[in-house]
């Protein structure tokens, strides 16, 4: 079978362990693997072309994706992807595996409804918000990546006795900015979708000042505008007289060779995939997720919405464990 | 309530996470936490002091164990454990948390069926090898160092067309050894307790070769004896005229910063460990274990055998990758 | 003889290096050793401990500063610092050692010429802007801190085919961007205390496009404000249509585990400081600093002005290794 | 003029970004550069192609050489070198650049005595040591990946209470084993070409117990054969009952990402290397050093020496801040 792969959406570290898994499982049972460039836009345009066992030699280790990534607008329009089944057509690309978030899943619904190709969706974002897995690929490195950075900026908050307000990616994920206040020690984390809880910051580090804690980290979820960290400075300074500083982490969060979870489940959904469109079991559309730390194969449409819970349980462990 | 803890048996990183989310919780739920220093051996000789929320302070990111660590061969004795409870009893703890691995938890499984003194044991150990649970503290860290240690050891495969094979901890599991070569990509995992497949190894090679592939890692578990990297090194050149390098990774894979994944369940692991101190729900003695990525309790006694099953999924997702 | 260590200004990694080499070294030659907390602050507080050999134990891969620091404006005035010297006659203290930046030394100088106290000072700050010295702790680590961002940053760059503006520290000095340039592949060091040179940046991008380079990373030094990677971005898209990201490094530059650089260094000032404060040979007040690759005793009045240059041979550097 | 580029002997990292700025000043000039693959043997086989910008684009942060190397011994024989002779004619290469050790810059002599051809060696080993250069590429990153080890076999030491011997590279040379030492705040740098102290390690051991030091890491370089630190361990036993732990450090030196300061010097010198051969000012051979922390250009003839010396200022640093 000819398989045609594209990498969609924000990249994330760990895709190109997907993309490796998926040339290499092919391969092994058969199929030629065509690597679409640039996501949705690329496939619109005829950027593709087949790769082999050496194309992805040397990239497990690799952050962003060798296929590279980008938001199409086009591809909304039945215009847009009319033109994508003809390029698939075209090049007798047979199935599709697309990486990515809800965008790029709702994307491949669409196109699957009005070309009937075969599709399988895996997870690939850094804010692990796709409802119906537990987990997506570049997750686990963006949650790395921003610890890293916070064990340094406590270097320096001890050092001088002060407060940080630390700005995290995901616009309206919880689940980045909760596990990351978890794993750095953080006071607090801010969430996204809910009013800043001035008077709680204000307690948490009064409490701190009266045992003897003179330096503070709290996680500002960036919300849909970025610049957050710098509203909640700005006002606790106006309120509470709290003299903080703020570092926005923005980008160094999605880059760097994937960690190892990043890497096991990318490679482990990858094979998966493939497995699933060799044998071809359940009906397509479908998306490989992560339930209970295992790789499964669901339907498509349990993972086209954006999941922007926050835990309850997540948010006590923090503020318990931070006293 | 006055709560004992101590670390027991090889250290591993993320045991300061549990450690100081059992202090922090502890004095959340208005306990007194003993930290016993040098696990059962300190236990003994009444190496204890209390641990007050400032000692735990700045110590998530740390290594190691503040408490120490230590084998003791006197526990194995009805007569060390008897010195242990009279220690018990001096210091007036009332209950004892322990975290290591199996041995540690066969220790407590004596101790408890001797004073009757409640206790939960906490899985601590980089071999992740212990059956009830699918996770222990320190996994994901030694798998992470073993990977990045790889990374670096492919920059010289590469240049130079060389066969490197590593030699990775775990005396009896194959879970770290097959999980490392799964996220550094290597040739295959050679598993502790079966016999060196030599033929296959060769026949890895020559595929290789025959694609262009001029360098290969595999992956060697240490077994029972270290050194066994070097025995397979021998013995393919005698054998099959193959040129190789050992690398023997150590004790690196053991120390440094906790990855996210160990900061994680160790720190909700003992945060759940208070939690069912304080309410004492379930006949001890008790572990508090992972089980399909969530931090559960269970009997103590469904976790005193070592898990030392190698995953035949693995295995071929190892082997399909690599080619 | 009585030595007092402070550390003051801005925190920068492998002042806990030259820390430990003080406090091991002065032992070593029978002084007593005393921490000052807090910089200058702590001096006119009399926040003043001992130190033994055991306080520095296990700091030498510590970033920040386990003296803490601060900036001080009351040691500005003649009365802050008779406060500091009344502090240093109560305490016996009969020498002091600083390690801090510009500021710190003229503190140090003013100190001196009203108390006839001995005094050395040790460069440190992550700008490296102290003239009289080539070298000054912390810099290398901050390089390194900023050129690990870079290569994450980049990751997303490749694969987005973006354009970056990465605004690094270093309000006067531009030997932190123009290394950090040179050491990440950057395109080009937008210098501070200069107009950003936007047609030259329009001309490099045209080029890189040209060539088929989609993405690039210009390294835009902070300025007096933080925000400029703003400016540049807003004026680049208002003049030349040019889409880009910004990124402000920040605090991160500053912490982790200090690089072996400036381990090195800052161990052979220490020791040195030591060795000179011992023997007394040349008239007080001086500085170690690192000439040639050297450490070197002169005399602190060389030490005093910020050097702000930026080197025209690095520029070139840039420019020619980045086409 | 079309000049050829290669890597030859141990790989070490920094040696890509020395290619990168050959390649783009080479191009900047209006030369032609060509890769040769594989050191000598590549020479006298003719693996050789031309090097464009875009081949040296996103190596900078590579580990290893992408020119990839040998050790050739046909090249030591006047043959082996009429050979490659004729290969450079064949391409009508007209000048080298050789990036090695010792025995690089050797070969490097003969070919040109017979071949008159001119030659620049640019030092690339991570033993840093060369006759005549006070760096060569690699020597930093193979002390900041010893240095990150021990940081964390540190750790288990710490918690353990234990002894460790580690081994690290550098056949004849203590440059390498005195930088790690000093880094790394060991006991002691057990080094090459000398007799094991045994009774100073002992005396060493005992005075931190005296003091309540209960854990201890020496630095072994490894000598002529590995496995030395192995040596030590069982004679430390047999002869001062001391129980110790052994780690080899082995590979993982050599790999990894650059250092800055490897980046930046190999950046200054293969830039200097071409502008050095653009306008052919010193009669060849010659080679690029540094020298007082500058980037200089002197005659091959003064880098054919290996460089052996212990520093008797680093061993007495290293015993003064280790007390």
């Amino acid at each position: 079978m000819k398989i045609g792969v594209l990498t969609s959406g924000g990249d994330s570290p760990g895709m190109n362990c997907a993309i490796r898994a998926i040339v290499r499982a092919g391969i092994h049972y058969h199929h030629e693997i065509f690597g679409i460039y640039r996501g949705y836009a690329g496939l619109i345009n005829g950027e593709i072309s087949p790769l082999s066992l050496r194309d992805v030699g040397n990239i497990i280790q690799r952050g962003g994706t060798i296929l590279r990534s980008s938001r199409c607008k086009e591809f909304h329009t039945l215009e847009g992807r009319s033109l994508a089944t003809a390029q698939l057509n075209k090049w007798g690309i047979e199935s599709l595996i697309v990486i990515g978030g809800d965008g790029t899943f709702n994307g491949a619904m669409a196109l699957f409804q009005e070309s009937k190709i075969p599709i399988i969706g895996i997870p690939g974002t850094i804010d692990n918000d796709i409802t119906g897995s537990d987990y997506s690929i570049g997750f686990e490195t963006a949650v790395e990546n921003a610890v890293e950075a916070i064990d340094k900026i406590r270097d320096t908050a001890l050092s001088h006795d002060r407060v940080f307000f630390v700005e995290v990616m995901g616009k309206n994920s919880a689940a980045l900015a909760q596990r990351i206040a978890i794993c750095s020690g953080a006071e607090m984390a801010i969430l996204p979708n809910k009013p800043i809880p001035y008077q709680e910051i204000d307690t948490v580090i009064q409490r701190g000042l009266k045992r003897g804690k003179t330096s503070s980290i709290f996680i500002v979820a960036e919300g849909h505008v970025s610049g957050r960290a710098q509203e909640v400075k700005d006002e606790t300074l106006k309120r509470f007289k709290i003299e903080s500083h703020v570092c926005i982490l923005g980008h160094i969060q999605r880059g760097g060779a994937p960690s190892t979870q990043d890497r096991f489940f990318a490679t482990q959904m990858g094979l998966s995939a493939i497995e699933e469109m060799t044998q071809q079991k359940i009906p397509f559309p479908l998306a490989v997720v992560v339930r209970s730390a295992k790789v499964t194969i669901v339907p498509l449409n349990e993972c086209l919405q954006k999941n922007m819970n926050a835990s309850e349980d997540f948010a006590k462990s923090i503020s318990i464990t931070s006293i």
